[in-house]
């Protein structure tokens, strides 16, 4: 059954909580990792458990096209096709639709568009978007929401705001009938760079009640100033009782700042796509493993890290590895980066438990300014 | 130290032994997996072992040109260096030289050649070889021999067979003066599809007296029928109290019957690569998982088999992420096939232990014929 509680709260709007679903309990601030298509790219699901992870994102637009929902429900949903056995939160489908499909028309109705693998037709509605997400499953879904593209005029992402949120009702709906409510829908708030449409957005999703809410429509391509200010104005507006969750977002930094502005949930393709460009975290910045600095390098990524990779290889053996265009690479790099955003996590969990959130981010951004 | 000794014989000329070396004993008969860069394509050295690996083969010829032996050095060689505690045999650089790299030029004293990477110009002599494969800190080293493509011409053949003779002499001198002589240097018999050439070729190799003995030259194109002629012929003739190594054979029924003429020690990429073109071996035959009858097919690749992908994953998921490209796809299944592979070894050692080889050579066909 779905719930979810707030642990502790700090001195600041930074909070601690703890998340239920039928597949486990989450601990927040918590990030989810992104299997695009059923996998955490290059990643075993104990790998991901390993490094700390306590849920996943799913792509419903790429489930959906591929393998497609009738085999996923050959297993019941995608926890046993992908052998992950922990909660998965999946999202509509929207927001690929409206960055990789050929877009065909949007209407009240729903949206039709073209696949980006081979061109085939599709439609997809609010309803169909929860059907999709309840044949997977999933532990949380989103509502189908209207995503644009920045910047935009106001009277546009009005519409869109306001399609959002009749879709948002649809999907309620929905919901309500096909499922036991025993997992949860979330909300989706949109509204631009807007404060005054973002409010409105807030007020008319709210009213409709939703197990959580998320700000969509962020980390577009607007200015980072312009991302905190929306997500600093926004998130004290939704329900304290109910999770926060900022989508698709983002890097380390990102994260502390949200965190400290009372978001909860994350998601973001920055720790595994970077790892696959071989861009590693570490408490000191960012490092490009090609550098020539690194060739013999006898040193873990980050001394001290506790994740697999940093235990058993170093910076010399990895930088060999992606110059070789070893597939190991990728999975090496990738458990790196997710461990660090996970322990990320923890750590600010930790810190807000201690009501050192302060202290914590002092010494992020110390230890950064020194790396 | 090395040392290897015979533990069980048959009715046959099929055996099974034991071969130590400073890293590990190793039960024969045995296959080494291909770390051709320092990695096992796409798994770690903890899969490796639970797939049962007990040594794996490094590819000198590619490790000396990246990352190169200086860096390798800075591990005291490749164990520390890829993370594998194990035994490590190294080939000598000549095998990919001939088939890779732009061959400038052959003579008594070496080879000069230029990278397939950056057409870099290097040179290898007999007593280089051994000099890398002692930098890399190799179990077994494998002397530098001279081999030539199928068909080749009597004379071209018996040349080739008699400088790999003299080179294997330069090699023995190399390795005495520079090691404690406790790792072990292979000799290698080359001699083409020629019985009297092999024959002699044996003579002057076993004249040197190593540890251990190849045949090389096998596998180049000849026809298999041809390839079982002369390692049939060939086997017999080195000495039982040494190792017998084919190198770079073969299929599962090649090993088989390899086994059955008394050979100890195989290597090859076939189970690695085909893993990677999504061709999986099973105990009824290879399959190719994008076959479309997988596509909504939930049990394993090979029901009961026990490696982390057939506990774990289903055919339809793994068509599923081959199709999609996903780096996940490689690694599950390369786990399959080299534990099919290692787990066909231990199979006929424990045939072998119980004189039982032709049973189980009539029961590996009867799988075959059935599949």
């Amino acid at each position: 059954m779905f719930k979810f509680k707030v642990e502790a709260t700090t001195s600041g709007r930074a909070r601690s909580g703890l998340l239920n679903t039928l597949h486990g309990t989450i601990k927040t601030p918590a990030f989810m990792p992104v299997g695009t298509l059923g996998s955490v790219k290059s990643i075993t699901p104990e790998e991901l458990t390993s490094a700390g992870a306590q849920i996943i994102l799913g792509n419903t637009y790429h489930l959906y096209l591929r393998p497609g929902c009738d085999i996923i429900q050959l297993f019941s949903g995608l926890h046993k096709f992908m052998h992950w056995n922990g909660p998965i939160l999946t999202d509509s489908g929207g927001f690929q639709i409206f960055s990789l499909a050929k877009l065909n028309k949007i209407s009240e109705q729903g949206i039709i568009f073209q696949s980006h693998i081979d061109g085939s037709k599709h439609d997809l509605t609010p309803e169909k978007a929860i059907e999709i997400q309840i044949s997977l499953n999933s532990d949380i879904l989103m509502c189908l929401d209207h995503c644009i593209e920045y910047p935009a005029a106001r009277k546009k992402v009005t519409e869109a705001m306001e399609l959002t949120s009749r879709w948002a009702q649809r999907c309620k709906t929905m919901w309500m009938e096909k499922t036991e409510m025993d997992n949860a829908l979330f909300g989706i708030v949109q509204g631009g760079m807007y404060t005054d449409l973002r409010a409105e957005s807030v007020e008319s999703i709210v009213e409709i009640d939703f197990p959580g809410y998320a700000l969509g429509g962020l980390s577009v391509g607007e200015p980072k100033d312009q991302m905190f200010e929306i997500a600093d104005f926004t998130l004290p507006l939704l329900p304290d009782s109910k999770p926060k969750y900022i989508m698709g977002v983002g890097t380390p930094e990102d994260l502390v700042e949200l965190v400290g502005m009372g978001a909860d949930m994350f998601d973001c393709v920055l720790p595994t796509r970077n790892a696959r460009n071989g861009q590693l975290f570490t408490n000191f910045g960012k490092i490009n493993i090609v550098n020539s600095r690194f060739k013999n390098d006898t040193n873990p990524i980050e001394p001290g890290c506790s994740c697999y990779t940093c235990k058993n290889y170093s910076r010399a053996y990895l930088r060999h590895l992606f110059l070789s265009k070893e597939l190991l690479s990728y999975r090496l790099n990738t458990i790196h980066n997710i461990h660090y955003y996970l322990s990320l996590m923890k750590t600010m969990g930790t810190a807000i438990e201690k009501d050192e959130f302060t202290t914590f981010k002092r010494s992020f951004y110390n230890k950064r300014a020194t790396g």
